[in-house]
């Protein structure tokens, strides 16, 4: 038997509690012993859990509590958690986390800190849910040499993209839609500014390639730029609008890391991803490109991630899981102005052929695309592969036009 | 330094030579010690290889050489692969296999004898080429109760199909063009009447729920019975045709487990999975629906899976993995007979509005699919949920009518 407690008893705590109540039997089987949930922190009651006689509001009656082995943080935030989680590493217990914003930030600490004392630090629910992703990556990919990993890691936002592509909302209309729903919160910044995307991105590089990202060395672009309008247009191209967030490996041994709205190919399985769903692509030079596809969040989907951290612990008890990367370096991230893209952009003008001949004039011949019931004044094209920052100046360079939009497209 | 040995120098064997060769150094850091190639069995002669010293014709050159650790089997074929396989466990070397073959004939054996012999058997390549794919269900899917696994498990029909559904090709013309780029063997019948599907369900289905599922006990149909005519008419009522692989567990501890072209919905991901490439979703409690997809053959994804699990036995040499599986038994694979499905029926009829008379009296309402330039004599319709005897006996019960295809849809 195994005593393990839970640090927050929300969404995905109480989704935890509920697996390892509803799964006990084959969980035990699983992990070769029996998982007994001794205490949970709340600050609040749950007069009705099951559990309610095991609730604590002191974190120290886990902490200090050496009966406990496994300690899993599902408080989110990264204050108190951080210093939680390091109080139950530095008393001998392994600790499992949901917990993105921690990892993202303090992630390289936390495996140094659990790898000086001999404990594990698993985090597998932090990114894309309850899909498997960090682990495959750790261990089935190891034969690779991974070179990029991208995907659609926001559920919110990926729904209301969706809403905007199959029901001709406009954003205002998704983002209400998705609040009533329960997917976006009363302040929807950390999903639609692309912060969520961004922490995930930064975990899934970190993984990837070894060296710790920090969320402030990823240009972040969240979709509250993106219009009904560009989502229109992008379709009769072929495209689909999604939130991505992308890594790839530079031959000098640093990475480009970015959060943007782009447009992904419709013969790309990243653009059939609908609704809240999440999917991660890797792409390695021996497996070619790989996706793992499912629910990116919500209780259970999460809680099946979380529990089969502990699983694993539990199975691997007194041994260490060889997750690690180094800490992270200020010119480890390449500024994305060095980075190479091509653009979807949409512009009005007062004099549409002249703005046409400035358009050709300034990139050369470009891929325009045409929309019915397109008004006059408005011209919307795509630009070939460039420079970031050249494309960003000739944008700025043409005359007597106003810039309505510019979004990357997703390219190989 | 751990020495390996590859048995069978084929497209995966000659693979894994070359990604271990070129990946030395990464994969000599994360397995914890650099992995060398000691011997490579072949009854060809490879004199430009870079191991070409390394050859030999002779078994026991690797069975009885206690240098070598673990032996890497990929000559595919049940003998004498089952025979080498057993001789090397008994002599203290854990494998790692692609042969799907042998995994689905005897993988409850080799697992137990491995496992009596304190030894590893790995084969994550023998399912999905290089996709990771046994140990994510074995390892992060383990809070889950699974209650179902399906997929698109091979690239030829689907590379086939996927012709058939986008360029409009018949049956025969895709073959051919599988054949001309080498995706589909001269002799096509282990892809396209089910058999290489057959085997990696029963592989996946033993994983999943824990009991071995041999090949004769899984219902397996081809694609040979699929026409272009029944591709455009899926595609009219919102489907696309896939070769699916499926196994769902039974409340009563048995499974139905079955391969057959299936109907998918637009609006689930498999319908979207093109070319060669192959995909496995798989439901669980908790978490829903994930998936997994990629490159499911070829040298380098596949040999990126074999590399993989010896990277993991290199890592925990001297311990044992935890998969394992029990026997199967004569009634653990429920009779198809006894499952529920919906169905698209094509039919022709010389006096077709008697025919559609009958098909309403037998079936009740139905839902009927029409086509652009439809033949006068040919109907086409969707019948509800029905138990599959009943289906079958429903059909043969209708006079004046040929019956020309009936397709399962793939249901919740």
């Amino acid at each position: 038997m195994v005593y393990v407690a839970i640090m927050g008893h929300g969404v995905v705590g109480g989704g935890v509690a509920e697996v390892l109540r509803k799964n006990a039997a084959s969980i035990a089987k699983k992990a070769g012993q029996e998982i007994v949930i001794k205490r949970i922190l709340d600050l609040r009651e749950f007069p009705d859990s099951p559990y309610a006689d095991r609730f604590t509001k002191n974190p120290d009656d886990i902490i200090h509590d050496p009966e406990i082995a496994i300690v899993i943080e599902t408080m989110g935030g990264l204050h108190p958690a951080y210093e939680f989680v390091k109080a139950c590493l530095e008393n001998g217990k392994s600790v499992v986390t949901s917990n993105k914003e921690l990892v993202a930030a303090k992630g390289d600490e936390l495996l140094a800190f659990a790898k000086q004392h001999n404990l594990n630090f698993l985090f597998e629910a932090s990114v894309g849910g309850g899909i498997p992703i960090l682990r495959p990556i750790n261990q089935c990919l190891t034969a690779n040499e991974v070179y990029e990993i991208a995907g659609i890691l926001n559920g919110t936002t990926n729904f209301m993209l969706t809403k905007m592509i199959e029901e001709d909302m406009s954003f205002d209309e998704a983002l209400s839609l998705a609040q009533r729903l329960g997917y976006a919160e009363r302040d929807p910044s950390a999903d639609i500014d692309g912060h969520d995307t961004c922490r995930k991105v930064c975990i899934l590089a970190a993984l990837g390639f070894g060296k710790h990202v920090y969320p402030a060395q990823v240009h972040t672009e969240g979709i509250r730029g993106v219009s009904l309008t560009d989502v229109k247009y992008a379709a009769a191209a072929g495209y689909a609008i999604k939130l991505i967030g992308r890594a790839r490996a530079r031959d000098d041994g640093r990475i480009f890391c970015m959060v943007a709205p782009m447009l992904v190919p419709k013969d790309n399985l990243l653009s059939d991803v609908r609704d809240v769903f999440n999917a991660i692509m890797v792409r390695g030079d021996a497996i070619g490109d790989v996706m793992f596809y499912g629910r990116g969040a919500g209780a259970l989907p999460t809680a099946s991630a979380v529990v089969a951290d502990v699983i694993d612990e539990v199975k691997h008890i007194a041994r260490r899981k060889m997750i690690f990367w180094e800490s992270g370096s200020d010119d480890y991230v390449c500024p994305y102005t060095e980075d190479q893209t091509a653009a979807m952009v949409r512009l009005t003008a007062d004099l549409p052929e002249t703005a046409k001949a400035a358009v050709t004039a300034a990139f050369g011949e470009v891929r325009w695309i045409a929309l019915i019931g397109q008004p006059e004044n408005e011209l919307c094209f795509l630009t070939e592969v460039q420079n970031e920052q050249t494309l960003a100046q000739t944008l700025q360079g043409l005359s007597g036009v106003q810039i309505q939009s510019c979004i990357r497209l997703f390219g190989e």
